[in-house]
């Protein structure tokens, strides 16, 4: 304990209860970012980031999600049943304390030397303090049949653009591959889009395999309603 | 009616009940073959099929699925919730009914020039009678984001070497499609080997898209394992 500095005068700088006071250093500007589970109530929030997605994977005019469509379909199962969502929240002061009976939110310190610049700040602020709502990831259970044990699929990981080269990225995957290893998974999947050389290096840097060799293939719209009568 | 043949004398060609007769034309040798949900008796079929299919791939050696851990990881949701197998049976003679409260199986007489030899139909017998197991089809729900509804992976399709090129193929990922349909999914998706020329000629065939620009990233062994203590 000799190496940690006297308490801070400012609230802002005072470690979160339930950290050890070894673990917070208030030195620079600390952003404290929680993962939890998301909830009906963070529809809004997803859905705006779900089309800013769209928009950076050039992919705008293939996204037709609504917060009803969302909201009448994401949350009908218990998480980590079906589809799950984790949300990542950030603010430059401690956050309120939550619980969640499924899942224990993962709370980190980002130290920064800067403050960020949240331009949409207003746009994604959850409740009534200085919380933000700055990124999610979205997955499922797979079952890959060589393995003969459920994986997990990521479909979405997204952070917004000013939180972005944080580190938070890898804190919502991570949290997804300690989720798989918890449930027994024996693997966690994604696509990445080839032109985007920054994700493959950051996956890569993951320990992931960029595969080669495969192709998607896909049946929608017209030609999948084609099927409707067929058995 | 009037250019439907007479009832055949052989019981082995009569037209199965509930199947109008219009639907059946008694010539050549007919293969009757159905469609329906595997239980966990299907275990031991499904296992020799998944390393069939895994030997198909030139993916034998990252294939360690066996019956028990099959049997412990594959049942333990409703159909259609999470992993679902569909498992195709085939017999020279009408096929016992069978219900099924989850599924009603989908049934189809096909017409061959010339009976199958299966050398294995020992191998895959199902029952006392001439059923042999001839293929399946294992498929989970996604969610696709940018269409906010689900839809449906189908991770293995597979017909037995005697039995390919009848149509069988299309009858199981059509039954999967049907079923998305029914679901109110809004896509079906699934990896092809980049030199599987057949294969990817039959997804196309049957409406698919398949896309390029994308690339799949898999985190796993002990790259996963790694994970565990992340959070």
């Amino acid at each position: 304990m000799e190496a940690v500095a006297p308490p801070p005068a400012n609230p802002a700088l005072e470690a979160p209860a339930g950290l050890p006071d070894s673990d917070f250093i208030p030195v620079g500007h600390p952003l404290f970012s929680r993962i939890r589970l998301a909830t009906p109530a963070d529809v809004p929030h997803i859905h705006k980031m779900i089309h800013q997605l769209a928009i950076f994977e050039r992919l705008a005019d293939h996204c037709i999600a609504t917060e009803s469509s969302l909201s009448s379909t994401l949350f009908n199962d218990l998480p980590f049943q079906s589809f799950t969502v984790f949300l990542l929240e950030v603010s430059s002061n401690p956050l309120p304390k939550i619980s969640s009976p499924n899942f224990t939110p993962i709370e980190r310190i980002i130290q920064l030397d800067l403050p960020v610049i949240d331009p949409e700040a207003e746009l994604f602020k959850n409740g009534t303090n200085d919380v933000v709502v700055a990124g999610y990831i979205i997955f499922f259970r797979t079952y890959p049949t060589f393995l003969a044990k459920p994986g997990l699929y990521v479909q979405d990981l997204f952070v917004r653009e000013c939180y972005r080269r944080k580190g938070m990225g890898k804190m919502l995957l991570s949290a997804v591959a300690a989720q798989a290893v918890k449930m027994g998974c024996g693997r966690v999947q994604w696509l990445v889009l080839d032109w985007n050389v920054n994700a493959i290096k950051f996956y890569e840097e993951m320990g992931a395999n960029i595969l080669t060799g495969c192709r998607i293939c896909r049946l929608n719209g017209e030609a999948l309603e084609a099927y409707r009568d067929a058995i």
